[in-house]
Protein backbone atom coordinates (compact mmCIF):
# COMPACT_ATOMS: atom_id res chain seq x y z
CA UNK A 1 0.00 0.00 0.00
CA UNK A 2 1.73 3.43 -1.12
CA UNK A 3 1.59 6.29 1.00
CA UNK A 4 -1.10 7.80 -0.67
CA UNK A 5 -3.58 5.13 -0.16
CA UNK A 6 -2.61 4.79 3.65
CA UNK A 7 -3.39 8.49 4.24
CA UNK A 8 -6.50 8.13 2.35
CA UNK A 9 -7.52 5.21 4.29
CA UNK A 10 -6.64 7.76 7.44
CA UNK A 11 -8.69 10.27 6.19
CA UNK A 12 -12.20 8.46 5.56
CA UNK A 13 -11.75 6.13 8.57
CA UNK A 14 -11.11 9.03 10.50
CA UNK A 15 -8.58 6.76 12.73
CA UNK A 16 -5.15 6.37 12.39
CA UNK A 17 -5.63 3.12 15.29
CA UNK A 18 -3.35 -0.04 14.12
CA UNK A 19 -4.78 -3.42 16.21
CA UNK A 20 -1.98 -5.36 17.72
CA UNK A 21 -2.54 -9.10 17.03
CA UNK A 22 -0.66 -10.40 19.90
CA UNK A 23 -3.37 -13.35 20.25
CA UNK A 24 -1.31 -15.31 23.06
CA UNK A 25 -2.92 -19.08 23.26
CA UNK A 26 -2.82 -18.93 26.99
CA UNK A 27 -4.85 -15.39 27.47
CA UNK A 28 -7.45 -16.36 24.91
CA UNK A 29 -11.28 -16.86 26.08
CA UNK A 30 -11.64 -20.32 27.37
CA UNK A 31 -14.60 -21.37 25.02
CA UNK A 32 -12.67 -21.07 21.96
CA UNK A 33 -10.16 -23.27 22.77
CA UNK A 34 -12.28 -26.47 21.34
CA UNK A 35 -11.85 -24.72 18.03
CA UNK A 36 -9.64 -26.16 15.69
CA UNK A 37 -7.13 -23.23 15.43
CA UNK A 38 -8.15 -21.00 18.10
CA UNK A 39 -5.65 -18.31 17.51
CA UNK A 40 -7.30 -17.99 14.15
CA UNK A 41 -11.36 -17.86 15.61
CA UNK A 42 -9.65 -14.96 17.93
CA UNK A 43 -7.84 -13.07 15.46
CA UNK A 44 -10.88 -13.52 12.96
CA UNK A 45 -13.64 -12.09 15.52
CA UNK A 46 -11.22 -9.28 16.73
CA UNK A 47 -11.00 -8.56 13.27
CA UNK A 48 -14.83 -8.40 12.29
CA UNK A 49 -15.02 -6.30 15.19
CA UNK A 50 -12.79 -4.21 15.08
CA UNK A 51 -11.99 -3.44 10.72
CA UNK A 52 -13.91 -0.19 11.34
CA UNK A 53 -12.68 1.73 13.85
CA UNK A 54 -8.58 0.92 12.87
CA UNK A 55 -6.50 1.43 9.72
CA UNK A 56 -3.81 -1.15 10.24
CA UNK A 57 -3.13 -4.62 11.98
CA UNK A 58 0.26 -5.71 13.18
CA UNK A 59 0.64 -9.30 14.22
CA UNK A 60 3.69 -9.93 16.21
CA UNK A 61 5.81 -12.55 15.31
CA UNK A 62 6.86 -14.21 18.66
CA UNK A 63 3.04 -14.94 19.17
CA UNK A 64 2.99 -17.36 16.47
CA UNK A 65 6.28 -18.62 16.10
CA UNK A 66 5.84 -19.65 19.95
CA UNK A 67 3.45 -22.75 18.66
CA UNK A 68 5.96 -23.96 15.47
CA UNK A 69 3.91 -24.96 12.63
CA UNK A 70 0.65 -24.89 14.30
CA UNK A 71 1.61 -21.04 14.78
CA UNK A 72 3.10 -20.08 11.24
CA UNK A 73 -0.82 -21.59 10.16
CA UNK A 74 -2.47 -19.16 12.68
CA UNK A 75 -0.47 -16.69 11.02
CA UNK A 76 -0.72 -17.17 7.20
CA UNK A 77 -4.72 -17.90 7.97
CA UNK A 78 -4.86 -14.54 9.75
CA UNK A 79 -2.87 -12.38 6.99
CA UNK A 80 -4.97 -14.43 4.26
CA UNK A 81 -8.60 -13.23 6.51
CA UNK A 82 -7.33 -9.47 6.24
CA UNK A 83 -6.22 -9.26 2.66
CA UNK A 84 -9.47 -11.52 1.27
CA UNK A 85 -12.01 -9.31 3.79
CA UNK A 86 -10.26 -5.77 4.55
CA UNK A 87 -8.23 -5.12 1.35
CA UNK A 88 -7.67 -1.55 2.82
CA UNK A 89 -6.41 -2.65 6.22
CA UNK A 90 -1.94 -1.81 6.56
CA UNK A 91 -0.55 -4.95 7.46
CA UNK A 92 2.59 -4.78 9.82
CA UNK A 93 4.39 -8.13 10.29
CA UNK A 94 6.22 -6.90 13.25
CA UNK A 95 9.10 -9.07 13.63
CA UNK A 96 11.95 -6.48 14.57
CA UNK A 97 14.15 -8.87 11.57
CA UNK A 98 17.95 -7.68 10.63
CA UNK A 99 20.83 -9.47 9.53
CA UNK A 100 23.79 -9.96 6.89
CA UNK A 101 22.30 -8.86 3.30
CA UNK A 102 21.75 -12.42 2.04
CA UNK A 103 19.89 -13.25 4.94
CA UNK A 104 17.97 -9.95 5.32
CA UNK A 105 17.04 -10.55 0.97
CA UNK A 106 15.87 -14.18 2.21
CA UNK A 107 13.43 -12.46 5.23
CA UNK A 108 12.20 -9.68 2.89
CA UNK A 109 11.14 -12.38 0.32
CA UNK A 110 9.53 -14.42 3.63
CA UNK A 111 7.55 -10.98 4.27
CA UNK A 112 7.02 -9.17 1.08
CA UNK A 113 6.29 -12.38 -1.21
CA UNK A 114 5.27 -15.43 0.56
CA UNK A 115 3.59 -13.29 3.06
CA UNK A 116 2.31 -10.46 1.46
CA UNK A 117 2.50 -8.20 4.40
CA UNK A 118 2.88 -4.16 4.17
CA UNK A 119 5.28 -3.27 5.97
CA UNK A 120 8.11 -5.31 8.58
CA UNK A 121 9.86 -3.76 11.23
CA UNK A 122 13.44 -4.09 11.05
CA UNK A 123 16.21 -3.66 14.12
CA UNK A 124 19.06 -1.17 12.58
CA UNK A 125 22.21 -2.77 15.12
CA UNK A 126 23.49 -4.37 11.93
CA UNK A 127 23.37 -1.22 9.61
CA UNK A 128 22.89 -0.28 5.65
CA UNK A 129 23.30 -3.91 4.14
CA UNK A 130 21.16 -5.42 6.92
CA UNK A 131 18.21 -2.79 5.90
CA UNK A 132 18.63 -2.74 2.05
CA UNK A 133 17.05 -5.82 0.97
CA UNK A 134 13.68 -5.03 2.34
CA UNK A 135 13.51 -1.92 0.15
CA UNK A 136 12.59 -1.54 -3.35
CA UNK A 137 9.50 -3.63 -3.22
CA UNK A 138 7.16 -1.45 -4.79
CA UNK A 139 4.54 -0.76 -2.03
CA UNK A 140 6.19 -2.34 1.00
CA UNK A 141 7.49 -0.37 3.85
CA UNK A 142 10.42 -0.95 6.16
CA UNK A 143 9.72 0.14 9.62
CA UNK A 144 12.88 1.02 11.41
CA UNK A 145 13.11 0.51 15.22
CA UNK A 146 14.83 4.04 16.04
CA UNK A 147 13.07 4.35 20.04
CA UNK A 148 11.63 2.28 21.41
CA UNK A 149 8.61 1.72 24.17
CA UNK A 150 10.18 0.10 26.84
CA UNK A 151 12.62 0.28 29.64
CA UNK A 152 15.57 -0.86 28.15
CA UNK A 153 15.74 1.78 25.25
CA UNK A 154 17.50 3.92 27.70
CA UNK A 155 20.39 0.96 27.61
CA UNK A 156 21.60 2.27 24.10
CA UNK A 157 19.02 4.65 21.82
CA UNK A 158 19.50 7.17 24.23
CA UNK A 159 23.46 7.30 24.58
CA UNK A 160 24.97 10.35 23.37
CA UNK A 161 27.37 9.35 20.32
CA UNK A 162 30.07 11.86 19.72
CA UNK A 163 28.76 14.11 16.99
CA UNK A 164 26.51 15.26 19.87
CA UNK A 165 23.36 13.19 18.30
CA UNK A 166 21.76 10.33 20.42
CA UNK A 167 22.03 6.88 18.79
CA UNK A 168 18.45 6.66 17.99
CA UNK A 169 18.86 10.31 16.34
CA UNK A 170 21.70 8.54 14.27
CA UNK A 171 19.84 6.20 13.06
CA UNK A 172 17.24 7.90 11.75
CA UNK A 173 19.11 10.39 10.00
CA UNK A 174 21.57 8.02 8.91
CA UNK A 175 18.62 6.17 7.33
CA UNK A 176 17.53 8.56 5.64
CA UNK A 177 19.54 8.41 3.03
CA UNK A 178 19.08 4.66 2.35
CA UNK A 179 15.52 5.30 1.58
CA UNK A 180 12.86 8.30 1.19
CA UNK A 181 9.41 8.33 3.61
CA UNK A 182 7.53 7.03 0.85
CA UNK A 183 9.27 3.18 1.84
CA UNK A 184 10.45 4.07 5.45
CA UNK A 185 8.41 4.44 8.81
CA UNK A 186 9.91 4.43 12.52
CA UNK A 187 8.74 3.23 15.55
CA UNK A 188 8.53 5.44 17.77
CA UNK A 189 7.45 4.64 21.49
CA UNK A 190 4.03 6.47 22.78
CA UNK A 191 5.84 6.47 26.23
CA UNK A 192 8.84 8.88 24.54
CA UNK A 193 6.25 11.94 25.30
CA UNK A 194 8.01 14.76 23.93
CA UNK A 195 10.71 13.11 22.10
CA UNK A 196 8.32 13.45 19.53
CA UNK A 197 9.30 16.91 18.87
CA UNK A 198 13.07 15.97 18.53
CA UNK A 199 12.36 13.00 16.18
CA UNK A 200 9.72 15.68 14.19
CA UNK A 201 13.33 18.13 13.85
CA UNK A 202 14.65 15.36 11.63
CA UNK A 203 12.37 13.72 9.81
CA UNK A 204 9.46 16.13 9.51
CA UNK A 205 7.62 13.91 7.17
CA UNK A 206 7.92 10.30 7.65
CA UNK A 207 5.37 8.07 9.55
CA UNK A 208 6.10 6.74 12.76
CA UNK A 209 4.39 3.36 14.39
CA UNK A 210 3.80 4.03 17.37
CA UNK A 211 3.40 1.63 20.04
CA UNK A 212 3.20 1.76 23.90
CA UNK A 213 -0.76 3.37 24.58
CA UNK A 214 -2.71 1.76 26.80
CA UNK A 215 -0.89 -1.16 28.68
CA UNK A 216 2.49 0.56 28.40
CA UNK A 217 1.07 4.00 29.83
CA UNK A 218 1.77 6.44 26.75
CA UNK A 219 -0.47 9.33 26.39
CA UNK A 220 -2.18 9.89 22.50
CA UNK A 221 -2.80 13.08 23.41
CA UNK A 222 0.75 13.71 23.55
CA UNK A 223 1.65 11.66 20.80
CA UNK A 224 -0.33 13.99 18.32
CA UNK A 225 0.98 17.06 19.83
CA UNK A 226 4.42 16.56 19.15
CA UNK A 227 4.17 13.82 16.69
CA UNK A 228 1.23 14.86 13.77
CA UNK A 229 2.14 15.81 10.58
CA UNK A 230 -0.34 17.67 7.74
CA UNK A 231 -0.66 14.05 6.33
CA UNK A 232 -0.90 12.47 9.99
CA UNK A 233 2.31 10.96 9.64
CA UNK A 234 1.20 8.51 12.48
CA UNK A 235 0.02 4.95 12.77
CA UNK A 236 -0.70 4.33 16.46
CA UNK A 237 -1.10 0.75 18.06
CA UNK A 238 -2.73 -0.79 20.89
CA UNK A 239 -2.86 -4.49 21.40
CA UNK A 240 -3.61 -5.92 24.95
CA UNK A 241 -5.80 -2.64 25.48
CA UNK A 242 -8.18 -4.01 22.97
CA UNK A 243 -7.95 -7.65 22.39
CA UNK A 244 -7.65 -8.18 25.76
CA UNK A 245 -10.83 -5.93 26.84
CA UNK A 246 -13.09 -8.91 28.29
CA UNK A 247 -11.64 -12.23 28.69
CA UNK A 248 -15.12 -13.74 28.20
CA UNK A 249 -18.03 -14.70 25.48
CA UNK A 250 -18.33 -11.15 24.81
CA UNK A 251 -14.70 -10.41 24.49
CA UNK A 252 -15.16 -9.12 20.57
CA UNK A 253 -18.07 -6.82 21.07
CA UNK A 254 -15.35 -5.14 23.96
CA UNK A 255 -12.62 -5.14 21.66
CA UNK A 256 -14.56 -2.93 19.36
CA UNK A 257 -16.09 -0.65 22.30
CA UNK A 258 -12.11 -0.22 23.25
CA UNK A 259 -11.60 0.49 19.44
CA UNK A 260 -14.35 2.74 19.04
CA UNK A 261 -12.86 4.79 21.88
CA UNK A 262 -9.26 5.16 20.83
CA UNK A 263 -10.68 5.97 17.46
CA UNK A 264 -13.11 8.47 18.63
CA UNK A 265 -10.49 10.25 20.28
CA UNK A 266 -8.36 9.83 16.99
CA UNK A 267 -11.26 11.62 14.73
CA UNK A 268 -10.97 14.88 17.04
CA UNK A 269 -7.45 15.26 17.06
CA UNK A 270 -7.38 14.69 13.45
CA UNK A 271 -10.01 17.14 13.18
CA UNK A 272 -8.46 19.75 15.73
CA UNK A 273 -5.26 19.54 13.26
CA UNK A 274 -7.56 20.40 9.83
CA UNK A 275 -6.43 16.84 8.81
CA UNK A 276 -10.18 15.85 8.30
CA UNK B 1 24.89 -27.76 27.11
CA UNK B 2 26.48 -26.17 29.46
CA UNK B 3 29.90 -24.28 29.35
CA UNK B 4 32.01 -27.43 30.60
CA UNK B 5 30.47 -29.58 28.65
CA UNK B 6 31.06 -27.40 25.33
CA UNK B 7 34.60 -26.67 26.20
CA UNK B 8 34.85 -31.02 26.90
CA UNK B 9 33.49 -31.23 23.43
CA UNK B 10 35.89 -29.15 21.69
CA UNK B 11 38.69 -30.58 23.37
CA UNK B 12 37.58 -34.22 22.52
CA UNK B 13 37.45 -33.39 19.10
CA UNK B 14 40.20 -30.92 18.75
CA UNK B 15 37.76 -28.50 16.97
CA UNK B 16 35.39 -25.11 17.47
CA UNK B 17 33.60 -25.17 13.78
CA UNK B 18 29.80 -24.77 13.65
CA UNK B 19 28.08 -25.65 10.54
CA UNK B 20 25.97 -22.77 9.04
CA UNK B 21 22.90 -24.50 7.71
CA UNK B 22 22.01 -21.19 5.77
CA UNK B 23 20.04 -23.62 2.96
CA UNK B 24 18.46 -22.10 0.29
CA UNK B 25 16.02 -24.31 -1.62
CA UNK B 26 17.52 -22.19 -4.62
CA UNK B 27 20.73 -23.53 -3.79
CA UNK B 28 20.40 -27.25 -3.28
CA UNK B 29 21.86 -29.83 -5.71
CA UNK B 30 19.09 -30.70 -8.22
CA UNK B 31 18.52 -34.37 -7.56
CA UNK B 32 16.88 -33.82 -4.05
CA UNK B 33 14.31 -31.50 -5.33
CA UNK B 34 12.47 -34.60 -5.75
CA UNK B 35 12.26 -35.51 -1.85
CA UNK B 36 9.47 -34.83 -0.31
CA UNK B 37 11.21 -32.09 1.92
CA UNK B 38 14.54 -31.56 0.19
CA UNK B 39 15.65 -28.75 2.53
CA UNK B 40 15.73 -31.36 5.27
CA UNK B 41 17.24 -34.06 2.86
CA UNK B 42 19.81 -31.81 2.21
CA UNK B 43 20.82 -30.97 6.20
CA UNK B 44 20.39 -34.39 6.81
CA UNK B 45 23.39 -35.25 4.37
CA UNK B 46 25.11 -32.39 5.55
CA UNK B 47 24.86 -32.94 9.24
CA UNK B 48 26.21 -36.47 8.36
CA UNK B 49 28.99 -35.68 6.43
CA UNK B 50 30.16 -33.19 8.85
CA UNK B 51 29.42 -34.14 12.73
CA UNK B 52 32.59 -35.29 13.23
CA UNK B 53 34.47 -31.88 12.41
CA UNK B 54 32.21 -29.99 14.24
CA UNK B 55 30.76 -29.04 17.73
CA UNK B 56 28.14 -27.35 16.53
CA UNK B 57 25.20 -26.54 14.12
CA UNK B 58 23.89 -23.34 13.53
CA UNK B 59 20.56 -22.97 11.36
CA UNK B 60 19.65 -19.21 10.16
CA UNK B 61 15.72 -18.78 10.65
CA UNK B 62 15.58 -16.47 7.55
CA UNK B 63 16.42 -19.60 5.09
CA UNK B 64 13.35 -21.78 6.63
CA UNK B 65 11.09 -18.72 7.11
CA UNK B 66 11.12 -18.17 3.81
CA UNK B 67 9.43 -21.50 2.84
CA UNK B 68 6.37 -20.81 5.43
CA UNK B 69 4.98 -23.39 7.28
CA UNK B 70 7.06 -26.42 4.84
CA UNK B 71 10.29 -24.09 6.29
CA UNK B 72 9.02 -24.20 9.70
CA UNK B 73 8.84 -28.10 9.12
CA UNK B 74 12.33 -28.82 7.67
CA UNK B 75 13.44 -26.14 10.59
CA UNK B 76 11.99 -28.33 13.51
CA UNK B 77 12.89 -32.01 11.94
CA UNK B 78 16.67 -30.49 11.65
CA UNK B 79 17.06 -29.73 14.96
CA UNK B 80 15.50 -32.89 15.90
CA UNK B 81 17.35 -35.15 13.60
CA UNK B 82 20.61 -33.68 15.25
CA UNK B 83 19.08 -33.84 18.61
CA UNK B 84 18.44 -37.47 18.55
CA UNK B 85 21.87 -38.25 16.31
CA UNK B 86 24.06 -36.49 17.40
CA UNK B 87 23.25 -35.08 21.48
CA UNK B 88 26.93 -33.73 21.78
CA UNK B 89 26.70 -30.97 18.98
CA UNK B 90 25.23 -27.46 20.22
CA UNK B 91 22.43 -26.21 18.42
CA UNK B 92 21.98 -22.29 17.77
CA UNK B 93 19.15 -20.75 16.76
CA UNK B 94 20.63 -18.06 14.40
CA UNK B 95 17.08 -15.72 14.38
CA UNK B 96 18.63 -12.38 16.18
CA UNK B 97 15.13 -11.93 17.69
CA UNK B 98 14.68 -8.97 20.74
CA UNK B 99 11.41 -7.54 21.49
CA UNK B 100 9.71 -5.69 25.02
CA UNK B 101 10.09 -8.16 27.67
CA UNK B 102 6.83 -10.09 27.08
CA UNK B 103 7.13 -10.89 23.88
CA UNK B 104 10.83 -11.74 24.11
CA UNK B 105 9.55 -13.99 26.79
CA UNK B 106 7.82 -15.86 23.96
CA UNK B 107 10.40 -15.37 21.41
CA UNK B 108 12.70 -17.96 24.55
CA UNK B 109 10.01 -19.75 24.79
CA UNK B 110 9.80 -20.47 21.09
CA UNK B 111 13.70 -21.06 21.15
CA UNK B 112 14.37 -22.99 24.51
CA UNK B 113 11.29 -24.94 24.75
CA UNK B 114 9.40 -25.24 21.56
CA UNK B 115 12.47 -25.97 19.18
CA UNK B 116 14.62 -26.52 22.24
CA UNK B 117 18.38 -25.80 21.04
CA UNK B 118 20.69 -24.81 23.23
CA UNK B 119 21.16 -21.04 22.13
CA UNK B 120 19.91 -18.37 20.14
CA UNK B 121 21.49 -15.07 18.66
CA UNK B 122 19.50 -11.50 20.15
CA UNK B 123 19.93 -8.60 19.11
CA UNK B 124 21.01 -5.70 21.44
CA UNK B 125 19.38 -2.51 20.12
CA UNK B 126 16.04 -2.52 22.66
CA UNK B 127 18.45 -3.03 25.84
CA UNK B 128 18.03 -4.82 28.92
CA UNK B 129 14.45 -6.12 28.90
CA UNK B 130 14.53 -7.72 25.53
CA UNK B 131 17.51 -9.45 26.84
CA UNK B 132 16.76 -10.80 30.02
CA UNK B 133 13.71 -12.94 29.13
CA UNK B 134 16.10 -15.33 27.34
CA UNK B 135 18.60 -15.74 30.47
CA UNK B 136 17.56 -18.22 33.29
CA UNK B 137 17.26 -21.24 31.53
CA UNK B 138 19.22 -23.93 32.63
CA UNK B 139 21.69 -24.74 30.37
CA UNK B 140 20.40 -22.29 27.46
CA UNK B 141 22.63 -19.34 26.12
CA UNK B 142 22.13 -15.66 24.35
CA UNK B 143 24.02 -14.88 21.77
CA UNK B 144 23.96 -11.19 21.57
CA UNK B 145 25.36 -9.17 18.84
CA UNK B 146 28.30 -7.25 19.24
CA UNK B 147 30.42 -6.46 16.61
CA UNK B 148 28.94 -8.07 13.51
CA UNK B 149 30.06 -9.24 10.09
CA UNK B 150 28.76 -7.22 7.69
CA UNK B 151 29.84 -3.66 6.17
CA UNK B 152 26.65 -1.88 8.20
CA UNK B 153 28.30 -3.26 11.21
CA UNK B 154 30.44 0.44 10.55
CA UNK B 155 27.44 2.55 10.69
CA UNK B 156 26.28 2.40 14.16
CA UNK B 157 28.00 -0.52 16.04
CA UNK B 158 31.69 1.56 15.71
CA UNK B 159 30.54 4.92 16.94
CA UNK B 160 32.09 6.25 19.33
CA UNK B 161 29.97 7.25 22.35
CA UNK B 162 30.21 9.97 24.93
CA UNK B 163 31.48 7.45 27.93
CA UNK B 164 34.43 7.19 24.84
CA UNK B 165 33.55 3.41 24.15
CA UNK B 166 32.48 2.52 20.91
CA UNK B 167 28.80 1.30 20.99
CA UNK B 168 29.69 -2.25 20.46
CA UNK B 169 32.17 -2.17 23.27
CA UNK B 170 28.86 -0.70 25.39
CA UNK B 171 27.07 -3.26 24.17
CA UNK B 172 29.67 -5.95 25.67
CA UNK B 173 29.85 -4.31 28.97
CA UNK B 174 26.79 -3.41 29.93
CA UNK B 175 25.36 -6.41 28.66
CA UNK B 176 27.98 -8.42 31.51
CA UNK B 177 26.10 -6.86 34.16
CA UNK B 178 22.81 -8.91 33.19
CA UNK B 179 24.39 -12.10 32.57
CA UNK B 180 27.54 -14.39 33.72
CA UNK B 181 29.97 -15.75 31.05
CA UNK B 182 28.16 -19.03 31.47
CA UNK B 183 25.04 -18.12 30.03
CA UNK B 184 25.83 -15.03 27.57
CA UNK B 185 28.42 -15.15 24.55
CA UNK B 186 28.53 -12.61 21.59
CA UNK B 187 28.57 -12.28 17.86
CA UNK B 188 31.94 -10.75 16.91
CA UNK B 189 32.66 -11.17 12.85
CA UNK B 190 36.02 -12.62 11.99
CA UNK B 191 35.85 -9.78 9.16
CA UNK B 192 36.72 -7.42 12.09
CA UNK B 193 40.07 -9.20 12.76
CA UNK B 194 42.40 -7.24 15.25
CA UNK B 195 39.41 -5.99 17.12
CA UNK B 196 39.62 -9.34 18.95
CA UNK B 197 42.39 -7.84 21.08
CA UNK B 198 39.78 -5.45 22.32
CA UNK B 199 36.91 -7.12 22.58
CA UNK B 200 39.29 -10.16 24.89
CA UNK B 201 40.43 -6.53 26.88
CA UNK B 202 36.55 -5.93 28.23
CA UNK B 203 35.32 -10.08 27.86
CA UNK B 204 38.00 -11.84 28.94
CA UNK B 205 35.95 -15.15 29.33
CA UNK B 206 33.09 -14.65 27.41
CA UNK B 207 32.68 -17.34 24.42
CA UNK B 208 32.43 -15.35 20.89
CA UNK B 209 30.42 -16.69 18.25
CA UNK B 210 32.52 -15.92 15.47
CA UNK B 211 30.77 -15.77 11.73
CA UNK B 212 32.86 -14.41 8.96
CA UNK B 213 35.22 -17.42 7.92
CA UNK B 214 35.34 -18.29 4.53
CA UNK B 215 32.56 -16.39 2.20
CA UNK B 216 33.26 -13.32 3.75
CA UNK B 217 37.01 -13.42 3.82
CA UNK B 218 37.69 -13.56 7.34
CA UNK B 219 41.03 -15.10 8.85
CA UNK B 220 41.13 -18.22 11.52
CA UNK B 221 44.57 -17.44 12.46
CA UNK B 222 43.71 -14.10 13.37
CA UNK B 223 40.60 -14.64 15.46
CA UNK B 224 42.64 -16.99 17.32
CA UNK B 225 45.76 -14.81 17.71
CA UNK B 226 43.50 -12.01 19.37
CA UNK B 227 40.43 -14.17 20.75
CA UNK B 228 41.66 -17.52 21.85
CA UNK B 229 41.31 -18.19 25.55
CA UNK B 230 42.32 -20.88 27.93
CA UNK B 231 39.16 -22.66 27.17
CA UNK B 232 39.22 -21.75 23.71
CA UNK B 233 36.59 -19.01 23.73
CA UNK B 234 35.64 -19.28 20.49
CA UNK B 235 33.41 -20.77 18.34
CA UNK B 236 34.02 -20.36 14.69
CA UNK B 237 31.04 -20.85 12.04
CA UNK B 238 31.54 -21.44 8.53
CA UNK B 239 28.08 -21.42 6.17
CA UNK B 240 28.24 -21.44 2.04
CA UNK B 241 31.85 -22.52 2.55
CA UNK B 242 30.99 -26.24 3.57
CA UNK B 243 27.50 -26.37 2.64
CA UNK B 244 27.88 -25.37 -0.98
CA UNK B 245 31.58 -26.42 -1.66
CA UNK B 246 29.67 -28.82 -4.60
CA UNK B 247 26.43 -28.53 -6.26
CA UNK B 248 26.98 -32.17 -7.32
CA UNK B 249 26.08 -35.35 -6.29
CA UNK B 250 28.89 -35.05 -4.04
CA UNK B 251 27.83 -31.77 -1.85
CA UNK B 252 27.95 -33.80 1.05
CA UNK B 253 31.53 -35.44 1.04
CA UNK B 254 32.94 -32.30 -0.57
CA UNK B 255 31.12 -30.31 2.95
CA UNK B 256 32.90 -33.18 4.79
CA UNK B 257 36.29 -32.26 2.77
CA UNK B 258 35.82 -28.26 3.93
CA UNK B 259 34.72 -29.09 7.38
CA UNK B 260 37.49 -31.27 8.23
CA UNK B 261 39.64 -28.56 6.53
CA UNK B 262 38.90 -25.88 9.00
CA UNK B 263 39.12 -28.64 11.87
CA UNK B 264 42.37 -29.87 11.03
CA UNK B 265 43.72 -26.24 11.55
CA UNK B 266 41.65 -25.45 14.11
CA UNK B 267 43.48 -28.92 16.05
CA UNK B 268 46.92 -27.47 15.42
CA UNK B 269 45.91 -23.71 16.95
CA UNK B 270 44.35 -25.70 20.18
CA UNK B 271 47.53 -27.70 20.15
CA UNK B 272 49.76 -24.32 19.38
CA UNK B 273 47.46 -22.51 22.39
CA UNK B 274 48.23 -26.04 24.61
CA UNK B 275 44.23 -25.82 24.91
CA UNK B 276 44.43 -29.90 24.08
Amino acid sequence: MNRTDLVNNIRRKASFLCVGLDTDIKKIPAHLLDDQDPVFAFNKAIIDATAPYCVAYKPNLAFYECNGVKGQISLEKTIRYIKDNYPDQFIIADAKRGDIGNTSALYARSFFEYLDVDAVTVAPYMGEDSVKPFLGYPGKWVILLALTSNKGSHDFQMNHEDNGNRLFENVILKSQTWANPDEMMYVVGATQGKMFSDIRAIAPQSFLLVPGVGAQGGSLEEVVRYGITPDCGLIVNSSRGIIYASAGQDFADAAAREAAKLADQMKHLLDEHNII
